[in-house]
């Protein structure tokens, strides 16, 4: 049995273990991400199904090929329309409770099922799946820590290059092209490049606007190599600093080193997220917009989640992000966030710019 | 009343007369380019409620400033737990029947509003909504004959950059860089940009393959100018041609110029396919493995759809591609794609390539 062999069962009898708790006898994939995840196929449409005994991966015309190459050791079978490519796959493997991924199917797709297939039982699974990609295998973690290595160099050069007068869109597309020259297949999300009082929107799109002197600069990057995404961000000063930024700049530092230091196996996603929020105290806490972290794989928001709400327990091999920001609408922003891979007595950062504070000349 | 107030006014009254028919009193959308296209707002996750005399538009703390500027003239709703948030502007708004998007709402979230709004009537709209976005007023068709522009130029420069030993995945970047450089604001899908062997997969993603004489050369590219997607797919041919990549090509493009010549208002969507479908005859019909085309707009793939089984019907003001293609697995294929704006007695290309057989010295 070769490795990727031995990977691809492992994580389908993740899937399997969940049959009896259930009551099901398969699991039914809409969701790509999951689909790749399961089988090695990376086309952007298509269904797989889980039963014990068999995995089948149904694709349209389009990805005959590329199934077959990607999914060698997956039995492909051929739809031309998708719910009667189901209906046929789920009687001929005699399927009868049939989990699905109640994040990911959408209510219409229920619908034709539960019309098309009148005698089979649906049952919704979400809790039971959510952490399926959580726990990073050695393989995955050498694909995120090149993503990241990728993405810090970048970061790292095209720091150099902000100069006054450049604009948002300019810079942004100078550091996806060191990226891409460096060996990023694509981003893992549209580039945030956000200067003066554009970094007061934490999700901010690159606009034409230039950089001046006493910008702060928040640059939130992350790409994909095979698959796997990286998620960095950093806030630059340009030329000038005051004392009220620099304040802000170290309680954010602080809040992220502190929030960095408690991670670890068997810790609580919203102790991470309240320990940033202590930082802030009563004065800063309410220009804290969003949570303190989230996990990061295949898909650049995936469980689990640091947010004061979060139930989750981080465990080793998971991946997350750890992000405090402080955002004063119509002035300016700051956000710290390093990709960090959670470990048995502390974690390590994947993501390798340093986070003090540089000002840009 | 302002020039945007009034788009957004017309295309909510669309909305508007869905409530009687579908017997609901306000939709509920989670699908963001829905919400982008009913309220302005352009962030990447938000709830709008439009009912007969409010709109109102839900969004995390990250979003607020955002939110305030974009969608001036619809009500803001700030939420830390979505649920909750929905929970409150549904009763606060006094509504009792309320459709949501069936293609996009996910089961879970399905579960969750029924369970959270238990004396409320959830109706999921799907056929209905489905042309929403699909008749462009001239605001849309203004930006996407700019898209279309800047992306058939950088095809144009790219194409003469094309040398003996370039990969795909250098050429793809190259030709990325061409369009954000002359205002491209992201792609609209990741590039195909497919060499040899690989121009016989129709989906495939850039390899470090190299080009060679006698390669076709298989560019599938889009870019999105203020948030509308253009779509066109050229087929190249490297140095050397064959007398059989000569007739296929012929072919191909005949099959594109004969479904070209008959779309226009009243058509029936599938009619256009199988007009492309006839020219490829028994003989070549069954390499022909996706439909005819797709609308674009906001999204790159929408209504309607123009293949085999397409019950839409043609009409102006639509804008959809019209791409036949013949592949060949393990050896080549040949694709040719233009975007068309649909119109009362013809259609009007807005992708600018000229798509007679270029080879490429």
């Amino acid at each position: 049995m070769q490795h990727e062999n031995i990977i691809l069962t492992a994580r389908k009898s993740f899937v399997c273990q969940l049959f009896s708790s259930c009551e099901i006898d398969c699991l039914i994939f809409f969701n790509m991400n999951n689909i790749r995840y399961l089988s090695g196929f990376t086309g952007s449409d298509g269904v797989l199904i889980v039963s014990n005994n068999r995995t089948v991966l149904l694709v349209d015309g389009r990805y005959i090929t590329q199934a077959k190459l990607e999914a060698a050791d997956t039995e492909i079978f051929e739809y031309k329309d998708k719910i009667r490519g189901i209906v046929e796959a789920v009687n001929e493997l005699n399927l009868k409770h049939i989990g699905f991924e109640a994040e990911s199917v959408v209510v219409q797709m229920y619908n034709l099922l539960i019309r098309e297939l009148p005698d089979k039982v649906f049952v919704p699974v979400g809790e039971e799946l959510r952490l399926l990609r959580a726990y990073k295998d050695e393989a995955e973690i050498t694909l995120m820590r090149k993503a990241a290595q990728i993405s810090s160099a970048a970061v790292l050069d095209l720091r150099s290059e902000i100069k006054f007068g450049y604009s948002e869109k300019e810079l942004a597309l100078q550091l996806e092209t060191i990226a891409r020259k460096s060996g990023a297949d694509q981003l893992a999300f549209e580039t945030i490049f956000a200067s003066g009082e554009n970094s007061a929107l934490p999700h901010a799109t690159p606009t034409d606007r230039k950089i001046k002197r006493g910008d702060f600069i928040v640059v939130d990057f992350g790409i994909k190599y095979k698959g796997y995404c990286s998620d960095e961000t950093c806030t630059f000063v340009f030329q000038k600093l005051t004392e009220e930024q620099n304040n802000v700049y170290q309680l954010v530092q602080e809040a992220q080193d502190r929030a960095i230091d408690i991670v670890r196996e068997g810790v609580n996603a919203a102790e991470v997220d309240r320990c940033a929020r202590n930082v802030f105290g009563k004065k800063y806490e309410k220009y804290f917009s969003h949570g303190t972290g989230h996990g990061v794989g295949l898909e650049v928001h995936e469980a689990p989640r640091l947010s004061p709400v979060s139930r989750d327990i981080l465990k080793a091999q998971m991946v997350v992000t750890v992000e405090p920001g402080l955002y004063f609408p119509g002035r300016w922003g700051i956000r710290i966030e390093d990709t960090v891979l959670v470990k048995k007595n502390s974690c390590e950062k994947l993501t390798k710019m340093d986070k003090r504070l540089t000002i840009i000349e």
